[in-house]
């Protein structure tokens, strides 16, 4: 996502560490102490503005959520959500998606949100997608035997990139949707971009797969 | 596919044992010996009025094909096809997809194709569908391993379906594509259902997908 740029974000962000922790990989295996109630714990990688994640922290308040954003501009709006809602199930991380088994400990996390990712079109650029075997590495080290990945994206070419790349990596497809919008699919909480894009008549694609038990 | 009825259609194949063996299970493992060179054997399962598989076997005289149809008055829009054109590398079986393990013998196959098969949408008919495990089993049965399906379709429903079974069933997506036509993709031949289809602006899915090689 481009934005403009905040020369201001990092000091709100700093000013803010309840929702903000300053130093997220000292919080690796002990991110339930970071919430109200020790419950499963989803996170988004690439969290945007955060409407995605802001709606689902308030939709489910039986799951804790982290929000992954690299982009401190991009972050602060999440914050500035966060502000308003003070949600006790929503935690916001600044971080890189690479660094995600620094972060987190082996199991740590139970479901893997990714949700309109960068596609990266040329293909010198696979390894940067975050459905790429070197990401999908980074979630397998921090989720369960069995964990899950939900996949959201409007990109065609992204989303055949990633059915591949997750089936050859040895994940397993559990469900498939072409025409999210146009399925039986409940509860779909849109993101800023999929409502403007899905306006114009975009078609969203979603999946869920998971890591092979007993890999 | 319907059709209209032709009762006559039995007669004609009858009389055309050269190119339709009136007893396909006696062929079982022997193959080769009904065509002019011993050379991969590909199949087409469900080929409709035929086009597909008799411009692949024009295109590719280095491969023998063996077109399979289970309704009469289909199977002889095929045999019309193959008594103008008399391809050396192309033999026609009536017969039942549901039986393919009786017709040939493991391995004999090199790749299986799938066009447009019927999508028996409604879910208690899933078990038909050519995509289904049972059919996956009969695939497997009869190929080499890591032997592949290529599976093109317009419907929506049948290709979701399909990638989330062929990947429970173990299988390794190799490639996916989600709009063909609009893609680089070379040497498609259209089936008459596609040409038809897809000049109505319908979008064409395919993929190829591998069984894995020491499951």
């Amino acid at each position: 996502m481009r934005l403009r740029n905040k020369p201001w974000a990092n000091d709100r962000i700093k000013a803010h560490p309840q929702y903000v922790p300053g130093q997220p990989e000292q919080l690796k295996g002990q991110w339930q102490s970071r919430f109200a109630k020790n419950q499963p714990l989803h996170i988004e990688v690439g969290s945007g503005k955060g409407q995605f994640i802001v709606e689902m922290a308030k939709a489910h308040p039986d799951i804790n959520y982290i929000s992954i954003e690299i982009q401190a501009s991009a972050l602060v709006s999440i914050l500035d959500k966060q502000i308003e809602e003070d949600l006790p199930n929503l935690q916001i991380l600044l971080g890189d998606g690479r660094n995600l088994t620094e972060y987190f400990a082996p199991g740590e996390i139970s479901l893997v949100y990714l949700n309109f990712s960068d596609p990266w079109p040329k293909k010198k650029h696979a390894k940067r997608r975050l459905t790429s075997p070197y990401f999908l590495a980074q979630y397998e080290g921090i989720l369960p035997t069995g964990g899950q990945i939900h996949f959201k994206t409007d990109n065609r070419g992204l989303f055949e990139y990633s059915l591949a790349a997750m089936s050859q990596y040895g994940m397993i497809l559990n469900q498939v949707w072409l025409d999210l919008h146009a399925s039986d699919f409940e509860g779909n909480i849109m993101t800023e971009y999929e409502e403007k894009f899905s306006a114009r008549g975009q078609v969203i694609y979603r999946l869920e797969a998971a890591f092979k038990v007993g890999k």
